[in-house]
């Protein structure tokens, strides 16, 4: 059994029209996956949902799909930020990864008075975000900010959207009881702060913004990556994609 | 700032008493951490809570800690377990690692039919769970079984212990619907399937089980092992550790 291949590429995707293989698709497609004139791909670019292709020309170096025809609608995704205090390789790498499964539609990776990494590759991160939505059917990639310091984003919070703080002093409401009360359809953010925790200035300047609403999983005994997984999957269960209004929908 | 280290031993911990520090531990302790004579350690054993001790002696090879004082008794954590289809050696590392840090009492690695990975170093995954443990605070070290068929281990199932079978098919209730349903006092299992999801006959086998319960995160889009972190954080959220009811216990 072939399983069928999902590319995101950028180009405009409708019935009939062509589109050309970067270097990499190529590569990926031939050399990789070795497949064959005359093979299906599937297509998606963020906006005009999810399209069955055909590889119709493979030269030694280039190649074209042929859309054949739509397999699904661009359907409203959630409209989740995850704000990330910045982590090492191997961690942000796979928070990285996580969150796109789990349908995170940005993700803004900040610096905090106790984070240790402030460097990071974002083309690195944006090649694990995009494989990852390729994997998990999504219809999105999510974007990935430039780090910024962590007041520097709140300053500039967009009005109208939440951001759900995990408190690491245990001082918030239980996280199940925050996330049933989260809404999918306006925007909103899960924070998690580093290793450390953050300092306590930084969660008292937090909890003094109206966007913020506190979550706890008691005393903090998750690493920070856990803990992002862990908010977003409570996310999607209480008030995202896994609830039953939205599981109709599939 | 030093943070204090964990030990997981299986000596008895009392007041008083001299814990002698096998081999890996003391060269943890000394060339890893760099801990000196006199510096305090918090040990745990699964059965008598937790402990501050004073590294007492300290030879090149050997050491000693005197237990000095409690600062947990031990409690009774979640009895839950993990029952999933064999990975690799990655990915098999990351959900033993993080059930460990999500509370998980026993991992159960099964065989089904579209496993791959047929093989697994126990020793590894053991050193992989009870380090997690010592870094996360729980007090215990979670069991790991033997890798068995998936059969097997569902007809020696415990009479009432509850499982909650994640159904890439899409065909269980929602997952917090499910998952709020579950008491955190009886014995409860979470079983994921391999990437290549169960077989219909398996899935079939399962759901006519009297203590199996479907639950479902829409279409399958997860790696398995992220499927197993979400439903167990999910789990906790809604019947386990984070709940309003257990959080007043910390």
């Amino acid at each position: 059994m072939t399983s069928l291949i999902r590319l995101y590429v950028t180009n405009k995707l409708t019935n009939g029209i062509e589109v050309e293989l970067t270097e990499k698709q190529h590569h990926y497609l031939v050399h990789v996956m070795r497949r064959e004139l005359g093979d299906e791909i599937v297509l998606f670019n963020g906006r005009d949902g999810e399209w069955r292709g055909k590889l119709q020309i493979l030269l030694k170096n280039s190649g074209r799909i042929i859309i054949l025809e739509q397999l699904r609608e661009q359907n409203l995704e959630a409209d989740l930020w995850l704000v990330f205090a910045m982590l090492k390789r191997g961690p942000i790498d796979f928070v990285t990864e996580k969150a796109s499964e789990l349908g995170v539609s940005k993700l803004c990776p900040v610096i905090t008075g106790r984070t240790n990494s402030k460097k990071v590759n974002l083309d690195r991160l944006k090649k694990i975000a995009m494989e990852a939505a390729e994997q998990c059917g999504r219809l999105t990639v999510p974007g990935i900010c430039e780090p910024q310091r962590l007041e520097q984003v709140l300053s500039n919070w967009p009005e109208g959207r939440g951001l759900v703080l995990l408190d690491e002093s245990g001082a918030g409401k239980p996280i199940a009881e925050v996330m049933a009360d989260r809404s999918h359809r306006n925007g909103d953010a899960i924070c998690i702060g580093p290793e450390g925790g953050f300092e306590s200035t930084e969660l008292e300047y937090m909890k003094n913004l109206s966007f913020v609403t506190s979550a706890s999983i008691g005393r903090r005994l998750l690493r920070a990556e856990t803990a992002a997984i862990v908010a977003l999957a409570v996310w999607q269960a209480l008030a995202g994609d896994w609830t039953k209004e939205q599981m109709v929908n599939y």
